[in-house]
Order: structure tokens, then sequence, then C-alpha cells
């Protein structure tokens, strides 16, 4: 057991103490769990969280926040998750590191930008700085679970659920009313021969195991993962081939994704030097002295093509970490192995919830996070659904894309009187330095087809907004709130944007767009 | 007249015509009057803009849109104003410009960033940036109002105002219902000896006569224009010492500054080396051969100090451009000769309404566009009040920083039981790499005290928000959003923003961090 952190030694940890025994725990294979009890774990717990990521993590502090008493059992000596230790947070450092190399590219010896260097732009540094500082992060997770959220836990240690209301973990017994499954999700991993040679990586191993620069790659996957990776390979000088079965962007799990900002997105990669294979499939992985070398693909016409490479980077999705406590406690699964529950996160189990990754997609932070405050409220006894088939959307290429509705596309199919605003104006994209605001103000003055694209799609006769759309940067942020706006009852009219007060020069433009329409009755594209 | 543009020649220019045909007009002091004119100007107007920028052109756009017939006149041969030409766009390439310039000092040497080279850095090549593409957003704002907006527009001509009923500009006489006056304002010279000193620059003179590289600069004034610029220019390594009477940001026409973000942005200010001087007071530029070259201020303690410096930066306020149609059509007028109007934009003249910055603070956009739309309403018979007492706000320094609501001392002035959640929390500021997001990634890994601030501010009773305040990036665009939902007569609770869908990682963090405390029935700090 380890001292610093029992409970009863009547002082918290602060951050720089936790950072250090978290390190400890993960530099040795040996390491002690961590307790952060109270009562020393005795008497009945309400529920127990078996996983401390997103969804147990913010699930236990509702419940706590509520007056519960859960306790979190985590295998990692930190709470949190994969998301500050290789998934989320890496993937946005090295996407503001892309962002700010493509930059560099473009302004390359013009106006304070010097020549770029494209030798220091380096895969392995960055995963490294990542891999220094995610310490930092953990620390502060476990310091405000302990310390602001009051919350018990145990960690660096593996829970052993024996049934319902009995886990084992770190050699003790707890007892409980109930559980709450976030076990998450791993990379699925690829099946064709040659998977397992060195240089077959994902977006965990990445993390973990890199230990040379990379200096080209092939992506097999189509969905945001292999968008996001690929942009930042790309920016770094790794030549990047992306190879996906589906369309950029039209795999299963996404959905709601606009054409002509796919179509922005897709030729922005291109222009940067990736190659995006559509419609083809992964053969087998070649190697040399037990590394990758080369890929063997099948292309859309049907014939076998040869790729070189040092890394294969698989971003083919994730599947539900759920196989064990399955079978212990009997739970109905879905087709990949989702643990299948209802709006308010209970399985076919009493008493048994589950949360995030583990009920499979989206696999989101959103939806983990208030998956584990709905099973808290229920297990409180505030009856409370969860319903995430419609959410806002989001991913990193060299810029930043989100979404939230319906694309223009699929609103055209479902109302008669579809109007689109968008900027630039159809018809002159390449002429005008619009949109333009933090992040584009540069490009727009050299290069004004850089600047990004956006749309608000409108049905014309309820006057109502029926999708949001943005390529470029800064916007992200104002989506969460246009996506509660959207999904009132009411919705949200062109009439009530166009009355609202914009913080001038707005990444999106939506509210003064509006503006410049709402006053006809017969609504009129822009 | 201008053949290209005269309504009758069955054609509308493009981009490109209407950039060629602005920049010939500004370039020669000669150039002719361009009409956009249906039915070439004859009959009654419902009403004339006098004056097309922000204020005019959405006034008029709006007008239009609802059937109405205006017509614009300006004395620049483009619409949009000073926003486009000297004002709003040219801030924030600077200010963008200074994000960069900063990370690429606190980066220099390291990972993929070169040395950083400060010769490299120069006011006047951002400024020549400037003057060479702001054609191409004026041409776009013409272009858009006459063939997207189907406005009415006499350009590069003076407005006469001889009635209101009438109006003469470039030699012809227009018929009109009524007036909207929407002339703007100037920024109001300094009156100390040595004001008109070569050197002696503000907002609109930077970008017409800047011809030498400013190596110091004392910047008069203690608002957002002083901070903006001050730190654009100390970013290029302009050495920027700010003169202000008041304390920073506590100037009049600022309101709920929050003071825990004042106080970063200050110390964020003065830790990359500029000075700023609170309670001085302006007293004398003294030049050298008709040049501006050092400043004698009267410093808080009552001393007398002299700066040496080879610019002068005006950045001590703007006055309504109102005199003239004041005295012609006998309006009534404030202190600062802002002209007066009720909520309808209506002047004490029956017919004529005034709008935008000639009706005095806040000068902000949302303001002037709105202003128009609310004048335009009521012209077309559709009552409408705008009150604009409380609006988002924003700024930048090399940080965005943005805030709606009441800021804490406020709110606990007003409220027996205010709950502040921010990040990072209070007491460990400079410990940890939050608050962060696309812009502060690279930091939270290197240098987490520069990540930024933001700050929630509740009030426990009634469980609504009072304000938020973030110092960052990316989160300005969502304080559109918030800023309607706290104004909504049911407010915005800590509920149901934890309710809310986030799209992580969110620049700022209030959705997560509020489901963190909504479970609690008592609330308490975060």
């Amino acid at each position: 057991m380890n001292d610093h952190v029992q409970s009863g030694n009547g002082r918290n940890l602060d951050n720089a103490e936790w950072r250090a025994a978290i390190e400890d725990a993960l530099d040795r294979p040996d390491s002690e769990p961590m307790f952060n009890l109270r009562d020393d774990g005795e008497g009945v717990y309400d529920t127990i969280f078996i996983g401390g990521g997103a969804a147990g993590r913010f699930g236990s502090a509702y419940l706590r926040a509520m007056g519960g008493r859960p306790l979190v059992i985590d295998r990692w000596p930190f709470l949190g998750g994969s998301c500050p230790h290789q998934a989320c947070v890496p993937h946005h450092l090295f996407s503001e590191a892309a962002a700010l190399l493509d930059r560099s590219r473009w302004f390359s010896g013009e106006l304070f930008f010097p020549e770029f260097d494209e030798s220091k732009a380096s895969i392995l540094a960055l995963v490294e700085l990542f891999r220094r500082g995610r310490g930092s992060a953990h620390a502060f997770m476990n310091w405000q679970t302990q310390s602001q959220l009051e919350v018990e836990f145990v960690l660096n240690a593996a829970a052993e659920v024996i049934d319902r209301n009995t886990v084992r973990a770190a050699g003790r017994t707890f007892h409980t009313e109930g559980l709450v499954i976030g076990l998450g999700a791993y990379q699925k991993p690829l099946t064709c021969p040659g998977a397992d040679l060195a240089g077959v990586l994902d977006w965990a191993t990445l993390i973990e195991e890199l230990d040379y620069e990379p200096e080209s790659c092939v992506i097999v996957g189509g969905g945001k993962v292999a968008v996001e990776y690929g942009s930042f390979f790309q920016s770094t000088g790794c030549q990047t081939t992306i190879v996906s079965r589906s369309p950029l962007l039209r795999t299963g799990s996404l959905h709601h994704v606009d054409e002509d900002i796919r179509r922005y997105l897709l030729d922005g990669m291109r222009l940067r030097g990736m190659t995006v294979l559509e419609g083809s499939g992964l053969v087998e992985i070649e190697g040399v002295d037990g590394r990758a070398r080369r890929v063997r693909i099948c292309d859309a016409d049907g014939r076998e093509r040869v790729l070189e490479c040092d890394l294969v980077f698989n971003a083919t999705g994730e599947r539900p970490n759920s196989d064990e406590v399955v079978r212990t406690l009997g739970l109905q699964t879905g087709p990949n192995g989702e643990i299948l529950v209802d709006a308010r996160m209970q399985t076919n189990v009493e008493g048994v919830y589950a949360v995030g990754d583990v009920i499979g997609p989206p696999m989101e932070m959103f939806k983990a996070r208030k998956c584990g405050m709905t099973a808290a409220r229920n297990i409180a006894g505030d009856p409370f659904e969860f319903d995430f088939s419609e959410y806002p959307d989001f991913l990193h290429s060299t810029y930043e894309v989100t979404w939230v509705g319906l694309s223009e596309d699929e609103a055209r199919e479902q109302f008669d009187d579809v109007t689109v605003i968008q900027m630039p104006p159809k018809g002159i994209e390449h002429e005008i330095p619009l949109p333009c605001a933090e992040g584009t103000m540069l490009y727009a003055f050299t290069r004004p087809e850089l600047t990004g694209l956006l749309k608000c799609v409108i049905d014309g006769s309820s006057r109502r907004v029926l999708g949001f759309h943005h390529i470029g940067y800064g916007a992200k942020d104002a989506f969460q709130y246009l996506d509660y706006l959207l999904r009132r009852p009411e919705g949200l009219t062109i009439d009530e944007l166009g009355e609202m007060n914009e913080l001038f020069l707005n990444p999106e433009h939506f509210i003064q767009l509006s503006r410049l329409r709402a006053g006809r009755r017969e609504l009129v594209d822009l």
C-alpha cells in the first residue's frame, strides 16, 4: 500500500506529489496500489465504478456530489483513462503542431517567418514531449478527484468483479449495492499478414512504443483518426498515404459530414502532399528484419499496389473492452462487443450500469462523461435519460472542422425548401478572403483560398436552422451551444440568430450572415 | 460617373472589377463617384443612409430585404466603413501576428521552432501587407451589397443633407421619406504640446501614414485599443510603454472586466517586456526635426518622467462624427457629441434615425449592425427596440480575452451566495497545464503558466450563471451564444450547462466543470 495517498494520514497529496507517485508507479512493474479510502474502505458502497476514465470519473464525482458513496477502481495509477494518457490530449497536441507546421510551410521566408526547416519537424520529438509531460495532467486528475471532488478510489490495481455486489482489487474485497462498468475501448488490431511487425502502430502504441523518426507512413482507415494523425504526420514531412475502404469520412460511425466541407478538407489534404486512396483495402504488410517496410493494397480498380513506408498506422476503429466483465455478470452485448444499455445506462442486469466507450460509439468525451452522470443520477434516485443520437461533432486536419445537425444533402432529402447561407459564396470560393478571423487573418491577406468554409442550412418554411458546418479555426467552442439551441423543442430560427450579438470578427459568421437575410419573408441563399 | 457600376448597363461588377475600381478611386483625388442605382435614382427612397459603414450597410440591407427601397451614400469608394479599411480588420491581422510572434519567442530554438529573429518582425511590413490587401475586402462588400443584397448606393461622394427629405451627392439630388445617420466616429486628437509632430499616430493614421519601423513606442490610453496595439508593437520588438490615467481596462467605456482576468492579462504584458504606467498622464510630446522623440508624463506619484520613443500612439478614445448633420437637422446630442436616440434609434427629429458609433459607445460591430437593423425595422413598420446595455465583450493582447455578464467582484456586491468555478483552481495557478485546448497545447506541455485562465460566476441560490470570463485562445465564438443564453428571461443554470454536449478539448471548460459541481444541492467553488 502507498502510505502517501492512504486515507487516515490526514493530508491529501498536492499536484507535485501526485505526479511523482504516478510516474514512479508507471516506471515500476511491481508498484503498489494507491488507496484513497474513507473508513479504510469498510462498509457498503452505493456503487463501484469499474474503470476510472472519463465516464467513471465524472459518474463517481456526480454521485458523490449528490451525497452518495461511490468507489472508483482503475488498473492505471491515474484517473481520466486513455484521454490524457494516449488519446485526446496527445491528439490535440499533435494537431496544434500540425496547424503550426502547416502555417510555417506556407509562409516560409515571408514576413516574419523564417525559411521552413523540415529537418526540425519531428514526430518522435513531439511524442517524447507528450510522454514527458503527460504526468502533470494525470496528477491533476487525481488531485482534483481526491481534494475537490472527494471521491474514494483504488488505483494501479485491476478490479476483479466477483458479482454485482462484490469486487476484489489490490488484495482486498469491496462491497457495493451495484456496479458501473466503464472499461473503455481498445484499438482493433489489424488482421492481415504482417500486422505484428514492428512499425505497425496505432494511437496508443504510437505513444508507448515509437522510437524512430518515420519518413513515410501508410494509414489504414477512413475516419477521424486517419485524418487527424495523417495530417499531423504529413505536416512534419513524413510522406503519408491514407488507405480507406469507404470514401474518407463516410464511415459508419460518422454522420452529418457536409459534402462541401468534406471536399474542402480532402482537397486541402491533397494540396499539402498527402495521398488519399479511397475504395482501397489493405492486403498485406511486408517487413525487413522484423520491421514494416511496405504495404500491399487492393485499390479502387481492383489492382494490387505496393506502397513503401516505414510506419503503418492502424486507424480502423475501436472495440469495447467488455469481454471479462460480460462473462462474469452475464451482460448482453451488441455485434461488436458493446454492452447494451437503455437510456438510463442500465444493462440487462439489475443494478449494473455501463458507460462510455464500452457501450459503443460515438466514442466521444461528452458521451462518456454524460453517461457517467446519467448512471449516477439514476443510481441516486433521480430518473434521467440520455439520448446521444444527435450531438455536435469535430475533427482536426491542419484545420478545425466542426459540425452539428443536418448536412446540406441530408436537408434537401428531408425538406422541400432549403436555404443555404455560406461563406465564401458558391461560385467565388477562391477569390475572396472570407471567412476570416483569428487563425486565418494572415491567410486572408496572402492566400484567400486557405481561409476555410462555413455553411448554415435552413428550412425556409419554418425558418429553423437544420445544420451548421465550419472548417477553419476558432469555431469549435461555439458549436456546443449551437447544438443546445438547435435541439430545443422550438429550435433556432434565422430570425433569432440575426438578433444575437456577434463578437466580430467571429470565426463562424452565422449571426451576421443570418441578419443579412432575416428581413426577407421568403428566404433565399446567401 | 463611373459607367462600370452605373445602373442600366445590364451587368454587375465581379469582385476583381470592384477591386480595381476601388483602388483606382482611392489613388486618384479627382476620381468619379460610383453609382449603383435603380431607375437612375429617380423617385422617392424610403430612407437614405448617410454613411455606408457597418450600421448603414446592414441597415440598408435589412430594409431592402423587407421590401423597402433604401439608398446608401458614402464618401469612401467602398461600403463597410472604417472596419475593413483602418480598424477591426487590421487590428485582427496585427493581433494574429502578435500571438504568433509571442509563441515564436517562447519557443525559440525548441522543438520545430527556429531561433527567433527579431529583425524580421516588422510593424511596417504588416501595415504594408494590410494596405496591399484591404482592397479585396472592400471589393467583396461592394459586390455583396450590389449583387446579393440588391441595395442601391452612391460611393466616393460626400452626402450633403439639405433637409430630412433631401440629400445632395455627386452633383445630384435624391428625395427620401427619411434619413438614417451612420457617420461613425473619429479618433479624438491629443491636445498636448507636440501632438501634431510626425510619429504621433492612431489606429487610422498608423494605416495611412506609417513609413518607418518604430523601435520604441509610448501609447496614451488605458482601454482596449491601448492593450491591443501595445501587445502587437511589443511582440515585434518595439519597446512599448502604456501611459494611462485609469488602471488599465478600468476606463469608463468598459464594464465587467474581472479582476483576476485583468491581473493575468497585465502580468502577462509585463512578463513580455511591456511597461504599463497606470495613474499617469501625458504632459508634452517633444520632437527633433519635426518628429516625436520623447514624451513627458506626470506619473502616479506626481513626478514628471521622460520617455524616449519614436512613436506616440493615441488610444484615448473616439468621438462621434456628428457636427455637420447635427447642425443642419437640429439633432439633440450628448456631452461627447453623440446623437441621442431612443431604443428604436429614432432621434428627436421625426423620420431621422441615427445608428452605430455616431450615437456613442459601445463602438462595437454588433451594436452598429444591429442599430442598422433596428432602424430598418422601425422604418418598415415593424416596431423593434434594441437595448445594448449588456453584451459580450472581447479584446486581444497576445491572448484572446472574452467576457460576458458580471465579474466576480460585481457578483459579490449584488448577491449573497456566489460560487466560482475556475481553471486553474485558486491557489495552484502556476502548477497545472490547464485550461488547455487549441492554441495552448504546446504551452501546456512546456510552460503551464501560459495556458490562460477561465472563470464562471454563479448565484448559488438561483443556480444561475452571472458571468463567464476567459483568457486564452478559441473561446470568443462561444460567448456570442453564452450571452444569448444568459440574457434569456430564465437565464442559464449550472444544471443546464452540465447537461450540454462539450466538444472536448473545448477552450473554455464551462460545461464539464459545471457538471462536476451540478450534482450538489449546495454549490461550492471548484
